[in-house]
């Protein structure tokens, strides 16, 4: 029987692997050990690996601060799989163990709907000014003045989306009832999905931050797009319009953003920043055109568990000797933040 | 050539008679006289009614505060059509005047939508608890703990609608892509509807409101509705679940609301309330689980020239003889709020 590690803290436990799945994981032939990483230093973490020689690791956000690039790698390991419940394995995961050969996968695009439900939830949220509205009812007493509030609706808008991965794809769904046009730019895509999802191909980055009412930024960090989303950019989308990203902080020149929000023009809704936590002192906090929400786009609390389900089959499939889903290869660790 | 009187505030004409349509009603056969209905008392109202005899009344917002039930309408009257931009005719026309044959249409069903967008955006915000960090990352400095945030989605979840008209039905297939089930409560509906829309129909409110994670309120307001959604059925909503109100306030007890609300244990969103504006005072201000905005529901601004080309179209109809669309019978007038 392999032995396999399940290093969770308790709430990633509950939300990942509620009780069926649990009880799926238990059904199947491994001996589990299950740790709390932040109880751990990094010696103890070594010795567990050590000690307990996990052929299978179960890990999770709180894993990422217990990196599996310990000396014990330099041992003939008997780490063969990690079967990772959130996105990103790079704080993990080292790239020349999975060229080595070690399993990975990660919980591909099983969150990817929520993150595109809080994609629509800001630009909703950005034409009603519900920010604005929220601090204006709770915190200082206000009422509407029927002739200078400003609402704006999705209906009949154009939305321009920066990538068209797993999210974007997810989104245009639920853009569709809203009779919207949608264009997306994505250089390395084929026509062929562009084609499937009825989405029109934007060919330049200037193309998309002109044409569009509304743009959501989606695009995967890479070292190509650091910053490429640039004050010149962003001042072309029209007065009155709305930019959202959900996606990666750093592909926005963070400066320049805070720059064009600060003249009020434009209404800017934001779940991810440059660095994180956000500053408290950063001048996005207090502006009345900016929506804020803390990196919460997704996975929600009750459909982490959705994660959980394609972990299980992944753990089903590697005890079976099949190909994994979501596997992350050294293709798709080079491609991913 | 028949006079008719436009009793619009300069941003009521903006929004609902924007250029293109203003140049199809100068082409109609009226002689057309514009009057700003803020700047007027009752007697100076009285006076344009006499002198200008207006065979058609192009009213919105405004124009309820110079309702048409005047002295002047003793005189056999002059007016045959009142072309209501807006919703509600109440505060404008006295039922006795349909009675005799007075023509009255309203916006109809050409701004549901908007409302629809916003119950929309209320349920994916409390499900988010997208207020409480508007005013913690604005006002507060804060960011989230990992472990200790809650946001939920909509994905898979059970939507219960307490009424079924025109907005409810907009909602539908606003729902639709997320995959969640929908009752609705509106007992005078043919089955037919509920069928065509494939929402299944609850027999009670203790049902609607037991069964369902998210419960949204869309009933019209009548006298059998005053206070019905008590203490008793808002404690039928399971722990964690979300209470949406744009529809109106008084269909719901609020004192019973905010005993519920400060149990913290629902998640409450409201655009209406039994009072408004919502007093300074209201124990809702403040609650971190209530999010809050000042009716502005619908229509949105830029969609308020949906209604104005309903209006057109039946201004229109009226010259030519033909029924009018989204007319305002006796039988509608008694029906709505």
């Amino acid at each position: 029987v392999a032995n396999l590690l399940l290093a969770l803290q308790p709430w990633e436990h509950e939300d990942f692997l509620p009780p069926t799945l649990r009880k799926r994981l238990e059904s199947l032939p491994f001996d589990i050990t299950t740790i709390s990483p932040s109880a751990l230093d990094s010696n103890a973490w070594e010795k567990i690996l050590h000690d307990i020689k996990p052929e299978v690791l179960v890990s999770c956000w709180s894993t990422h601060q217990l990196p599996i690039d310990t000396p014990v790698s330099n041992e003939p390991s008997s780490l063969k799989y990690v079967c990772h419940l959130a996105g990103s394995v790079k704080k993990l995961v080292p790239r020349p163990l999975i060229e080595r050969g070690l399993s990975v996968s990660n919980w591909g695009s099983a969150v990817s709907r929520t993150i595109a439900e809080c994609a629509l939830l800001l630009t909703l949220s950005a034409l009603r000014r519900t920010s604005h509205w929220a601090i204006a009812m709770h915190r200082d007493g206000k009422w509407k003045d029927k002739s200078e509030v400003v609402t704006e609706s999705l209906f009949g808008r154009s939305v321009g989306i920066h990538g068209f991965g797993r999210i974007a794809q997810q989104l245009v769904p639920l853009l569709r009832p809203f009779g919207v046009s949608i264009s997306a730019y994505e250089p390395g895509m084929p026509d062929k999905t562009f084609i499937q999802q009825d989405v029109a191909r934007c060919n330049s980055l200037e193309e998309l931050f002109s044409h569009h009412d509304i743009v959501i930024e989606l695009a995967a960090y890479t070292s190509e797009n650091h910053h490429v989303i640039s004050e010149a950019l962003l001042s072309r989308i029209r007065p009155g319009g709305i930019f959202v990203n959900v996606g990666r902080g750093a592909v926005v020149d963070e400066l320049a953003l805070i720059r064009v929000a600060q003249q009020g023009v434009l209404q800017v809704a934001l779940d991810v920043y440059e660095v994180e936590p956000l500053p408290q002192d950063s001048p996005l906090r207090g502006l009345p055109n900016v929506t804020l929400l803390p990196h919460i786009a997704g996975p929600t609390k009750d459909r982490r568990r959705d994660a959980g389900e394609l972990a299980l089959l992944n753990l089903e499939r590697y005890v079976n000797k099949q190909p994994l889903d979501a596997e992350v290869t050294v293709e798709v660790y080079d491609r991913t933040s």
